[in-house]
């Protein structure tokens, strides 16, 4: 039961489940897939008030025949950043709710990196009214690295009063593992925080092993969804850790951990897509890709279905979810059959609300207020930038230059002859959240522009602008236009603007569908293409952790190129 | 991780977890059953400030050798009533932890039917400081019915203080299903309150099937301990309901319910005994005793212990429990091998209590103030009773008889002439808790005596003084026997007290350990048998039903002879 259903809804709930009264809805004439059993049932199922009231013989005011097809708990996105996708939570909405996604619980990590409280906030009340729940788990790790400049810095004190709302479910991926293992201070607080309001901890700590991975676990953090291994999955799960399956844009997991499909696992494992990007969505779907993909591999429907149902639903403590039983929630689809699962129709709290892959309900812009969210919404704080911001401190005969690898977010370094020009691209971090006038300015190699420059507010993780080119007349237009449109994307050449997309929430997100965003992205791209970027280097998303100095081996930062493997600046050029 | 611990502990939890420093206490040498994969695996356990710090390689300030055996979390009963074993929490506990057991979820509806809330509160104070933790669902249906005269009323309000305290998880066996699926307004704000405090509700349902079932669970009931066939369990189960598999002195359904032992069901069952005496708890064990019962039948050891560790752990949201894994508490038992289940060491928090079925620790009497549980421990208030309390009122040629029916629970009515003498007794039921003097009166057949009396202040629900025998003298000294000792039980026979058990917590327990009250009931039971009770007929147990108004068919009330079909009082004499 939902915490604050009143008591004459609960009457009326009993009342239409006894078949006293009539209920709101029935459906009728489907399979129903009992997630604790496994098998499938055949019956009516009675809603009243968004409640399933039971499953047996009823009558209601409407009823819906199903034609066949089967009735299975609505989908949960167990872990996912939604700033990713460049939508904001109802555009997220409108494109995954078609595919079966009732709820995600979301780490809005992106937008805190930039606007701290005020983007987490701004996240909670945009998100507050959907045909989608949107649950949240509280960035842990902003900024990522205290060497990085970020819009803001988030402690203990800072996350604890969020615990306050009802969908804050506990503590983001605790990607410091480091400092976990070693007690940190700070953590040692945010992990506190999270128990002393009874709420989970969700972890990220690719390969941790042994006692590393026992200190860390003892720590509190309940979960994992970096394992890219099965025996990684197999030893975090005996462990006592939850394994989320990662199957999204920018990780791909689900292949190597297919065995966690298998009964001996399956009970405590989830499915998260924790990025996912507008033409990954379109051209493949969310929860149901993962679920159809594993299928297609020889796995059971049902336990890929109970990982996106009745699982999130105990593992976050959402006890009135994930099953079709009296008195949960009526988040329900409807599939063609567990072998293709096509999600046919979407409900929401009993509510029909996508019919063969088309949304049938209105999804509202919600209203911002503009002064309260004023970070969020108009988060560039930077002058206007000149060509001659983009010069080249210090002097040597030696030039060190960042190399990009087709296919990876992994860098390496090279060094070369200062002279040597050669598919050598300058590239820069501006600060952008404080007017600090920081910029760091370095080479890189691989990217491959032969003219023009990309600019981007998306820099992970504490996103300020990016932009790599071949002259610094373009690279200060590319880098005014995403300062113009107050966050974004932008591609120019010889002094003209080809293209760009206007992120101004947080310089991350915007209000267009995801259908508008893929159409622009996708021209950008080829314009890039064009300019020389090559394939296997993806012209904005390759860019984005260029920024990121905790992925080896060279990084850009505002504050000039940093080694990873000592985490120092070091100089560009030298002798 | 325990929401109570503080920075120091955790850090100190997660420096021995890494092997920086010594854990307190490391287990060697014995295989550890892995409940998420129900996997054996080997390695050190190691423990520091009583929770698992790490499984793997570790070394300890104290170390033990547990020379081969099995390391499985500790036992949990996730539904007892503590009284009907006639010991306090403190004897309870001293008689379940050598058997295993660490933690138990009890319902205190026998002292709350004396006391009220100040039973309850007894309870809670008696049982905090114990080697074994104490859980409590909040009785719901005190008194159980209306037209029994109860120590106490308790409403939603007078519950939803107790929701403050941590141990208290949620509302007990909600037995008035009729009242619930008819929306009655007193259950519907108990449930209203269990919701709101984010704790859960047991169900008590016997039988209950199709849409009244549905209406149930719709209401929030999330459990069920009355299943007496499997298919019953089924359906509850597949509704969405926790089953809880019984097996106690009162009621054994183990047998019918064993296919919940297999893989597809036994994810939501868990293990309960609701009533246990102390006989049976010297002669078979606690929930040790279920599982290797269960094994017996040819099920599998780690389902079963699934069932008492993790099951009740995520049923009741006791995060930190049920599992062998960093961060849990370090409640461990120590069994020879998964197949015989004997238990040979118990850890709780850490500490070795008990060693080859041999508490050796030491568990004091609690300290309870008085004058605060006045109503607990001086529970009696009722007159000196005179053997004219039991003429019987009315008069008529016809006499109607409770009739006894050996091993059951159930009761017949037999109208006789009213000069039939034949193995009638008589039979009275005398309000001792507000001095009403009210004396219900009246006969029963089958319970067989020749001469003498018997006498209990255990009779559920309410707890009255019943009292059988073949004269007025030998009945008003049993009653007075019984009322001398504020409560208990009392054998008499020609104006002799043939032996007697004082229990003077409120009526229902005493300090005394489980082995003095077998010994004393062993006895008195015996006398019983010579006075003429006959086998199939329990001296004591089969009278304390003879006053519970919900079972068919008569029954002894403090207003006279009750037809439970009709909840009416019928005379006993009449033409």
């Amino acid at each position: 039961m939902g915490k604050n259903i009143t008591g004459a809804q609960l009457k009326a709930l009993i009342s239409s489940a006894r078949g006293e009264t009539k209920a709101d809805l029935v459906l009728k004439n489907a399979g129903i897939l009992n997630v604790f059993t496994g098998d499938i049932e055949q019956g009516d199922v009675a809603v009243t008030d968004g409640y399933i009231a039971g499953i047996g013989s009823y009558e209601g005011r409407e009823e819906i025949d199903l034609d066949g097809g089967v009735i299975c708990p609505g989908l949960i996105d167990s872990h996912i950043h939604i700033e990713s996708s460049m939508t904001t939570p109802a555009g997220f909405a409108k494109a995954v709710i078609p595919h079966g996604t009732v709820a995600v619980v979301t780490d809005p990590h992106e937008i805190a990196n930039v606007a701290g409280e005020v983007g987490i906030s701004f996240m909670l009340e945009s998100s507050k009214d959907l045909p989608m729940d949107v649950f949240f788990m509280l960035p842990s790790c902003v900024p990522a690295t205290p060497l990085d400049e970020s819009g803001a810095v988030l402690d203990a004190d800072s996350l604890a009063h969020f615990y306050s709302e009802e969908r804050v479910l506990g503590l983001a991926e605790l990607m410091n593992s480091y400092g976990t293992v070693r007690g940190d201070d700070g953590i040692v607080r945010k992990i506190q925080g999270a128990e002393m309001h009874g709420r989970t901890i969700d972890g990220h700590a690719p390969m941790l092993t042994g006692n590393e991975l026992n200190a860390y676990i003892a720590a509190g953090v309940k979960s994992d969804h970096e394992c890219s291994v099965f025996e990684e999955a197999e030893e975090k799960l005996k462990r006592g850790q939850w394994i989320m399956i990662r199957e999204g844009t920018a990780a791909q997991d689900l292949e190597a951990l297919l065995p966690l499909f298998d009964d001996k696992y399956c009970g405590r494992c989830l499915l998260v897509t924790d990025d996912k990007h507008a033409g990954d969505l379109i051209s493949k779907g969310h929860i149901d890709y993962i679920i159809r993909k594993a299928i297609k591999a020889g796995k059971s429907p049902v336990n890929g279905i109970r990982m996106a149902t009745i699982n999130p639903a105990t593992y976050f403590g959402l006890k009135d979810r994930g099953a079709v039983a009296p008195g949960y929630v009526a988040d329900l689809i409807v599939v063609d059959s567990l072998e293709t699962f096509n999600v046919t129709k979407v409900f929401k709290n009993g509510r029909l609300i996508s019919e063969n892959g088309r949304l049938i309900t209105e999804i509202k812009k919600p209203v911002t207020d503009e002064s309260k969210y004023w970070r969020v919404l108009h988060s560039f704080n930077t002058r206007e930038i000149s060509p001659a911001d983009f010069s080249v401190s210090g002097n040597g005969s030696k030039k060190r230059v960042i190399k990009l690898i087709p296919g990876e977010i992994l860098t390496e370094e090279v060094i070369v002859d200062s002279s040597v020009l050669d598919d050598i691209n300058k590239i820069a971090v501006i600060e952008r959240h404080k007017n600090t006038g920081h910029t760091g300015v370095g080479y890189v190699t691989g990217y491959g522009l032969k003219k023009g420059a990309v600019a981007s507010s998306i820099a992970h993780d504490s996103h300020n602008l990016i932009v790599v080119g071949t002259n610094d007349g373009d690279m200060a237009l590319a880098a005014n236009t995403v300062r113009g449109n107050e966050g974004g994307l932008a591609i120019v050449c010889d002094g003209k603007v080809l293209g760009s997309l206007a992120l101004p929430i947080g310089g991350l997100m915007c209000d267009l569908d995801i259908s508008g965003i893929e159409e622009r992205l996708s021209m950008m791209k080829d314009q890039a293409r064009q300019l020389g970027v090559p394939e296997g280097i993806d012209p904005f998303m390759t860019l984005a952790f260029t920024a990121l100095p905790v992925i080896p081996s060279l990084r850009i930062l505002t504050h000039g190129v940093m080694d990873v493997g000592t985490q120092s600046f070091v100089p560009v050029l030298f002798d």
